[in-house]
């Protein structure tokens, strides 16, 4: 009989356990084909079959469906369930968008506590502190009476030397004091918190409720460090949608559900964090959703919406936008401009690999030397250099983004910044000269000295401070890089404009007295590069930026950055950031981005391959209890081809090792009889055995009977095709309708750092 | 030997031809293995293998590599080919970028021409000829003595009955003989280019040169039916795509790359057909790229831009904007008016519903019955009741997209238009009540009664005119209806809220004199809900009706309406217009969006089934050549698995219909001795024959042998997804190792329409 088992009942719990269809009558159930808890669950950190979990959703959603027209409370139900979708994405967009707005407040109040306190109500920050007061000028609209620096409180004078060393060892005291809450809390509290979530989000991990609460808060205290909030915001975003998603069974018990609203979550920690809803639904879809892109787009997008809204409702920054540096230009930019931009590019492109390379390098260094054993030290450290070597610079001293945002804004009639400090200005001989064509004061040129100087601290710190365990983001410092060094060349371009309008480049379209360069443009286009170098991202970053100027018109600059940015830097190494900390965290982590371009075919990745032991395989129903179960502990597969016989290698199915465990378990638990040498079988009927042999153990409901197969000819770039686009865990490899061997995902792995030249065994796993 | 030909030289042409790699010195290519002219190519209509496409890709790209280092002019070749992607996309978004700009100004022109002509310059259209004369006043900036109508230039005279009918009669001439040369120009030079355009570029369909200057030229000369440009904009930018493809090798060759130009190439038209780049990339990742999201997404963004940017240097509208119905809103809107957005929504949905079953029933209709014939006189007729129909009402004489601009646009001091007569403006006691909160003067209600004629008018037109052979749209019109439907309840609303200001629904937020309702962002949520009910885009259609008021603000009402207008929609049948209409037109296409969720096993799809006549198979090393002759003439099927020997069925590999007959043909040509009774083998040596056999033909080149397998219990719902997911056509059912059918994508869809309670022999396929 060539058909075997196929006119009869089929019982595939593996992959999709039927339990409606026509032809289910024709054979009851027997004890052994019911659900063995625990069969189709996950150890931790174990890779997520997609295909099993999205036919465990597709049969949970059948049942209710077939249940739904029984009763009123099964409508009910299945009405719930059709929302939970809906619901959950609220929830979580409501939960990240107000979690935003009270980590800017708490932030802001935070960072303004290190420079001093406000007297007439401690809650407020120093802006809100002077709000009330009328007695100061537009000008100094920064000082008031009520607000008190700390040497004006402790030492009663704020002017002169001992009040500066006053001020200096407060910032430094509070600076340390909120780094070491911020890394004992983690420690204590939520080992997961630590880094900048981005990658976790990436990978998939699982998230707990501690690390909400325990990353809101210790994120509120980290701020002063080098770092910013962006990243972290995600991964906030991220933990409401895992705590959210518990509350509905539907996402609960399936990890690839789960994912949906991760993905969705992640569009609305973008949205809040810079205030850019549709680039958040890109960066989920360039980023993190590698399996659903278009299911979850309409989600990830009500998600994003819903965090945005809430966030402006709050209004943190009192200018009714959803982040702190918004910006609007009014002068267009020339041809001839795009000449900067792209060195732009090139500088962030350049910085990107740089990071990448020496920040991977510092951690790697911490992963494998005693110097990783103190994390408390370690960040108390950073902190100690960064508040002493930060404070005496009014560019590193303040918040960074405040400072990204005196960057991008360009020199207005209003602005009493160093940075436009313009000669003709000075004189006062006119209102005030629009920043450009006019020569640089003394003023711009002593910052720009200090933005250098910040320049070349912010690079080194970021390098060290990021992998640091607290949870701390790389947006911010990554922009405020190329903010700085965007408004250098800005500056620079700008000046040399005004003193050569008679070149050939300028002469066409900047004439005397024309306002046509805008610095605060090339901060952020040199921004958008450096984020651009570091992160790889390309459509969602350019999105984003859009999003904070609300102009097409920058779009071409801002792409020309970008795009030079990411050739650059992938000309030095194609991985992004966060790609490099999950590989060095020695994640199985397939790049969706990365082409395989190898000429290899499966035979050659497959194991076993030359002198390795043979496969480990079971046959269908010959073994016993004791036979399986040595197999079982002598190798160490998470699963176990099933053939027809050791004669003819013919593939019936696959058993996972965990499955096959429990199921003896429960067996020898359930069932009389159960012995060492009773047979096992997975075929559908049980082998004709001898009178006297032991009751014989049948295995039939784990085994996987749809396992995927390639042939051993099969090329490489279209297994790892496969592996990509189906989310598989391992494939097995036939020839001829024979098994040959097994394909896991880190074997693939393997093999592509063996094409690359590197050492496999460099690879670790987890 | 288990192992078969593992140890020996390989060769797969069929999915990768490997040229380079270590094992290839140790056999020699012999004659035949190298490829034989035309195996790999596609018959016409033919579903696209996008795994050999891109296997071919990366082949190629290996070549170029390797050859890289040659000489300077491979590696000017190796440059030329990594640059060619952007060159493509740049060309394509300049060219219908330049297109979009031309068929704008060539359209209005047109639209005009209908009405009257410019004195002084014939090319002008009626605002051009209007803008040099000084002596008209604002109020009356349409009339100018430059421009004549028909009847001022035959009869003398402007007013009356006689002129009235002049002007009639050359309206409805004007109109027929457009329609008239549209339609003969289509029926003529280019049978693709008629419809929208949009289902032929989300199947794939190929395009030829012809069809862009056709698409173009009729394109203009249709506009004046009811039906609107932006669909055929994508049309003409595909096209435009196409023929820039021709220029380079890399996408000429290869259909799978084309693909990738031919997505971005979409979200170029729609970038231009809206003014909205970003929606452009949604809707090409949306609708159009189903295997290759990501990795188009930064060119599809590039060809957008570059395409939106030669438009607005063109700048057809005068506005500095990329489209006429650019707006922008001052009011907020309140939570309570979320009510009748749903309710536009609702009706958006609804009419969606109506508009495909009877659209489709009257495509259907036109493809069984006589009357689709005569597509010439169809059009005429349709031409000339729009025509008579349309003159004596204003609202659907002027141009649509006018139409929709008025609708949209907000009641401001400068408006002439008689929705704009408010009660207190009338009477001249004051300047202007700023639309709102002001009772309607007759002119309302009259333009109100006016407005419920056209809808139902348009409603009626746009079920008849979609499907016709000239290249239409549907989103103008689509979107017609549901402004006007919008601005109706908006002007209710306003209505009742000035009339019942105490009610407790405006009591909180209308007070007396405020402004508080919007008819014209109702105007725009109703059209956001009709195009939604139609097409069933979610995201990118918020995205775009976002980018054309450009405020975050008015984001919620939209997304309301739009996924009310879904909700509702799918109620009556999932599918959106395009999609029904590639249904009607029997294409093979498995919908990326649609959830398969039975429970049948790829046993129950495969064929053979029951008593089906048993697979035909090729043996691997024991058939001749009249044997293997007699199969192919006998059966019908594109391909035919080849098997180790009859007793076994175990699986070798796959070999292509067209490819065998290529090879046969070939080796006939090339080879002597080759005859009837010559031994045909797949395998790598040639078997062992009787001295006096004829000369063996070996076909292992042609063979593929990494056929995608399933095995009969993998559940449906996974194949489907292997299925979509990788492009599959055809996947080959084994089990225990041993062959049992095939499944085809055509045996996929009759499967799911049976599913579906359909009758499956009443898919046709082309």
């Amino acid at each position: 009989d060539n058909m075997g088992p196929l006119n009869s009942n089929h019982c595939f719990w593996q992959k999709c356990k039927s339990t409606t269809g026509a032809s289910s009558s024709t054979h009851l159930l027997d004890l052994l084909e019911e659900p063995i808890p625990g069969v189709g669950t996950y150890d931790d950190f174990h890779t997520i079959d997609w295909v099993r979990e999205k036919c465990k959703d597709r049969e949970r959603h059948r049942k209710i469906n077939s249940k739904k027209k029984e009763s009123a409370w099964e409508f009910t139900k299945s009405l719930y369930d059709a929302w939970s979708g809906w619901l959950v994405v609220t929830l979580t967009g409501l939960a990240s968008g107000a979690l935003a707005g009270v980590i800017d407040i708490a932030a802001d109040w935070l960072n303004d506590l290190k420079e001093g306190v406000c007297l007439s109500a401690m809650w407020f920050n120093h802006e809100q502190c002077c709000w009330d007061s009328n007695e100061t000028t537009f000008a100094e609209r920064d000082k008031c009476p009520q607000w008190k620096t700390w040497a004006e409180l402790i030492l009663g004078q704020a002017e002169g030397p001992g009040s500066y060393i006053m001020n200096y060892f407060m910032f430094t005291f509070w600076a340390l004091s909120f780094a070491f809450l911020a890394v004992s809390l983690v420690k204590v509290f939520a080992p997961y918190a630590c880094g900048s979530g981005i990658p976790e989000v990436i990978l998939n991990i699982t998230y707990t409720e501690k690390t909400l609460s325990q990353t809101a808060l210790s994120l509120i205290l980290t701020l002063f460090l080098c770092l910013g909030k962006e990243g972290p915001l995600v991964h906030v975003a991220c933990c409401c949608g895992n705590i959210f998603s518990y509350l509905f069974p539907k996402y609960s018990k399936n990890e690839a559900k789960k994912r949906e609203v991760l993905s969705a979550a992640s569009a609305a920690g973008v949205s809040v964090a810079f205030g850019a809803p549709i680039g958040g639904v890109l960066f989920s879809l360039e980023e993190v959703s590698y399996y659903f892109p278009l299911k979850t787009l309409w989600r990830s997008f009500f998600a994003a919406l819903v965090a945005a809204f809430v966030l402006r409702s709050i209004n943190p920054f009192g200018n009714s936008r959803l982040v702190l540096f918004y910006v609007e230009y009014h002068t267009p930019w020339y041809l001839f401009e795009l000449f900067p931009f792209i060195l732009l590019g090139v500088f962030g492109g350049l910085w990107g690999a740089f990071f990448i390379r020496a920040n991977i390098a510092w951690c790697r260094r911490r992963k494998s030397t005693r110097f990783g054993k103190y994390p408390v030290l370690e960040v108390i450290t950073v902190a100690a250099i960064t508040a002493i070597v930060a404070f005496p610079n009014p560019y590193t001293r303040q918040n960074t983004s405040e400072l990204i945002k005196e960057l991008f804004t360009d020199c207005g009639p209003l602005e009493s910044s160093q940075l436009c400090q313009y000669r003709s200005q000075m004189n006062g001989s006119q209102a005030y000269p629009a920043g450009s064509d006019a020569a640089a004061a003394p003023g711009v040129y002593s910052a720009m000295w200090q933005l250098s100087l910040a320049l070349v601290f912010k690079i080194i710190m970021t390098i060290f401070t990021f992998g640091l365990k607290v949870p701390s983001g790389l947006f911010i410092p990554s922009m405020a890089i190329g903010a700085i060094a965007g408004r250098i060349v800005g500056i620079a371009v700008e000046q040399l404009a005004y003193y050569h309008h008679d070149w050939f480049l300028f002469r066409e379209w900047c004439e005397v007295g024309a306002d046509c360069i805008t610095p605060g443009l090339y901060a952020m286009v040199g921004a958008a590069a450096c984020l651009g170098g570091v992160t790889r991202m390309t459509v969602s970053l350019v999105v984003i930026v859009f999003e904070l100027t609300g102009g097409l018109e920058y779009i071409v600059p801002l792409m020309a950055a970008v795009m030079t940015s990411k050739w650059v830097g992938d000309a030095f190494g194609r991985e992004g950031i966060y790609e490099a900390h999950i590989r060095l965290n020695g994640y199985p982590f397939l790049d969706a981005k990365e082409e395989f371009t190898h000429t290899t075919l499966a035979r050659e990745v497959m194991r076993p391959r030359g002198n390795d032991p043979p496969l480990a395989v079971l046959t269908q129903d010959d073994m016993t209890l004791a036979e399986l179960q040595s197999i079982i502990s002598q190798t160490s597969c998470n699963g176990f081809p099933v053939i027809v016989s050791k004669e003819s290698q013919r593939l019936v199915g696959f058993a996972l090792r965990r499955d096959i465990t429990i199921a003896i378990e429960n067996a020898r638990r359930k069932q009389e009889g159960i012995m060492l040498n009773s047979r096992v079988y997975f075929t559908q009927h049980a082998p004709t055995l001898p009178a006297d042999s032991p009751r014989p153990l049948k295995l039939r409901s784990i085994l996987d009977m749809s396992p995927f197969t390639v042939t051993d000819h099969t090329p490489m770039e279209i297994v790892v095709d496969i592996f990509r686009k189906l989310g598989l865990r391992q494939c097995l490899v036939t020839h001829n309708g024979r098994l040959l061997g097994i394909i896991t995902k880190k074997d693939i792995l393997r093999h592509m750092a063996q094409m690359a030249n590197q050492d496999p065994e460099s690879i670790m796993f987890n």
